[in-house]
């Protein structure tokens, strides 16, 4: 029964993944390299002076609290704004409803805590979000997959794979990373109806919800989950059997805020934070309590809102240029995604074409994405990559469309010529 | 072999602990109670005003990269001051040997992501950090122990643990938490040298090594291990094949500079640090940015140095006011530690008296502390608890001392008359 733990420990390690976007990320420091390979807000946009006000608003009026220790659940006004937020966006919560986390990453890695045990099959859209697989193949977590097209998550798919007994599904509605695809809402209730037919809970990852450039705003899980509920006559008197213990919900403010705070919450029924808390504590005892008060502080009146909306106006300009960009550079055989939202788009390649293979081809033209290998459980992927398009500036996502469309359209006509001088 | 997953879940849930200390810490809240239950640092002492002219300095000139994404190794600069604030503690390293974790709690935690298997034994002190058996419980290690006497772990003791076969051992040499007692110098060599005779590694934990109030300071067991080597004519050409990955050290900020930043630092061997890396990146990408930045900007000219010298004169009067408060207010049948340094000092009671019964008896009277079965991980330690020296004033550390010495006298009053009233 008992292997050798150094042999143990290699393959934890090779679970651990081998951090492809923390090399690629090695490679954006150049600065001849074009790269929408990270998946980097704006620096430019971020609210500098309203930081420098608050972190001095903080420090001279509650310093000492700042800088002490303070309670895994989290920073209580804090809390509180993120509940009434919640309540905004559909969700019912109380701030025992919620937990402040070091990043959405680290609400990921306390679900993994709390529930993978070895062996264990989660359920993920294909492709998905590689930090959830980095972080979960350390609990030494299987997947199992549904693929996504233009509609989200192909929820017709989804009761063949059920059959292999996943602990949880792993859902991205709005704005997928990688795919940039929206779940339709048509779909959100027939994925609601089949976990609640099979009892397997859902977490729902909801980075970018609020980055919104086209269309209506479609309720998240938790809120379809609530409303099916109704219609069924099922009664609840408090958020803790609302959700049933199903649903768990991912916020951040990593796209809306600042990444570098390392600020993310998970909204859950009260047993489950409560559960969490324990988790979180031996991970970190709490998030900083500067950064908590600082955030705090930024966001409590309602600068957060008018921030978004800005966000909102640059972000959509940059998508319209990569796709206007893309239309015009890249060759006819290739096809991408068109995201209503977000931060990512998706392009397929012809079949045949490997993209990490092309990969080292657009570095040496100076342009950079993720091979879309990266982001599927499966590594099947292999014809497809992920672009980022807030970093850059609309004139540099102009040239760097350019460089990968000379790329691709080299590659592909490449590929004819062998084609035909095969035949 | 599968256990319905439920009940492991349950399980699991009780080896990440029923958060003693936390539950403890809220009491700790009322006014009205003195409490030395908590490990919290002297907020009064906190350089709120330094902490002010760093924020400002970094976000007027650096502030896109203080809120954006960074690398999970770290805030460079920081390594490298950690680096050569390691080489002044006598650690030969490089910023490539140094990971910066989200506290030193993270870095307990990633130590069990790497290198724990369900049902592994690990050797610690006894009593040893409740924060480390909460993280490690949660990989579900088993702990075997050595109990501390006045010159730290009882090495003379340790051969006959070591039969047990654990994957590592864990040691404060400084100052130790909760027992308040420091590792000899003789007792370091003894240590190293069986150490290296089974080829056990030590994670060398040493958040309190440089608040020490009298007494010289003694080498890290790191040194220590490198001494020996010398010793022995062993080459070596690097700080990583120096370590031979036998030792992982850990220090923090969040006694010399505040916690609430949550930053502590790993020290190990090139290739420990990068599967630490892959660890860290999976549990939440990086520690702050901003707060790696605005922390370095505080120490980096010298700061540190002057402000851990006032930290000592202060606690180093603390020690002595309650130490001399015992000896005036505690009966004499009750013994305790006369720690050189740190935060805490660990109280013995008479056989048979429960420290966890008496301490509702001490909440009563508005006066608490930690009962020692918390820290104790076979849940041996009845007749203890432990005392935190650093977070009040003088004048409540006297008054609470006495509260804590009429419990103490009322109760070893009580006991000795039923044992002459059944006599």
């Amino acid at each position: 029964m008992s292997t050798p733990w150094r042999q143990r420990y290699a393959q934890r390690m090779q679970w651990m993944g081998s951090s492809m976007i923390r090399e690629l990320l090695k490679l954006t420091a150049r600065p001849e390299i074009i790269s929408f390979a990270g998946g980097l807000p704006a620096p430019e946009l971020f609210p500098v002076e309203e930081f420098q006000a608050a972190t001095d608003r903080v420090l001279s009026q509650n310093g000492c609290s700042a800088l002490q220790y303070s309670t895994t659940e989290g920073f209580m006004p804090l809390r509180e704004f993120l509940a009434d937020k919640m309540a905004a966006y559909g969700i019912e919560a109380g701030p025992e409803n919620i937990l402040i986390t070091s990043g959405a990453q680290q609400a990921i890695d306390i679900i993994g805590k709390m529930l993978i045990n070895p062996g264990d099959r989660i359920l993920t859209e294909q492709p998905t979000y590689l930090g959830a697989l980095q972080s979960w193949r350390a609990y030494q977590a299987e997947f199992v997959t549904v693929p996504i097209d233009h509609d989200g998550l192909r929820v017709d798919l989804l009761e063949e794979v059920l059959c292999s007994g996943p602990k949880f599904m792993y859902i991205l509605p709005n704005f997928q990373n990688p795919g940039g695809v929206t779940l339709s809402l048509a779909r959100r209730y027939e994925l609601i109806e089949i976990a609640d037919h099979y009892g397997i809970p859902i977490v729902e990852d909801d980075p970018y919800g609020e980055l919104r450039y086209e269309g209506e705003h479609l309720p998240p899980l938790v809120v379809v989950d609530n409303d099916l509920m109704n219609d069924t006559g099922a009664t609840y008197d408090s958020y803790g059997s609302f959700m049933r213990g199903n649903l768990i919900y991912l916020g951040t403010f990593s796209k809306t805020l600042a990444p570098g705070l390392r600020l993310g919450w998970m909204v859950a029924p009260k047993s489950v934070i409560e559960r969490a808390v324990m988790a979180k504590q031996g991970m970190d005892l709490h998030s900083s309590s500067f950064v908590q008060m600082v955030a705090y502080e930024v966001v409590k009146d309602g600068f957060l809102k008018q921030h978004v909306q800005h966000i909102r106006t640059v972000y959509g300009e940059r998508r319209d240029v990569m796709l206007a960009a893309m239309a015009r550079h890249f060759p006819p055989s290739v096809a991408w995604t068109r995201p209503d939202g977000g931060l990512f788009l998706w392009v397929t390649l012809p079949e045949g074409v490997d993209a990490s293979v092309l990969f080292e081809k657009a570095v040496a033209n100076n342009v950079a994405y993720v091979p879309g290998i990266a982001f599927d459980p499966l590594n099947e992927a292999v014809n497809t990559f992920r672009l980022n398009f807030s970093n850059a500036q609309p004139d540099v996502i102009e040239e760097g469309i350019r460089r990968l469309g000379s790329v691709l359209t080299a590659e592909l006509a490449g590929q004819h010529e062998l084609i035909y001088a095969a035949g």
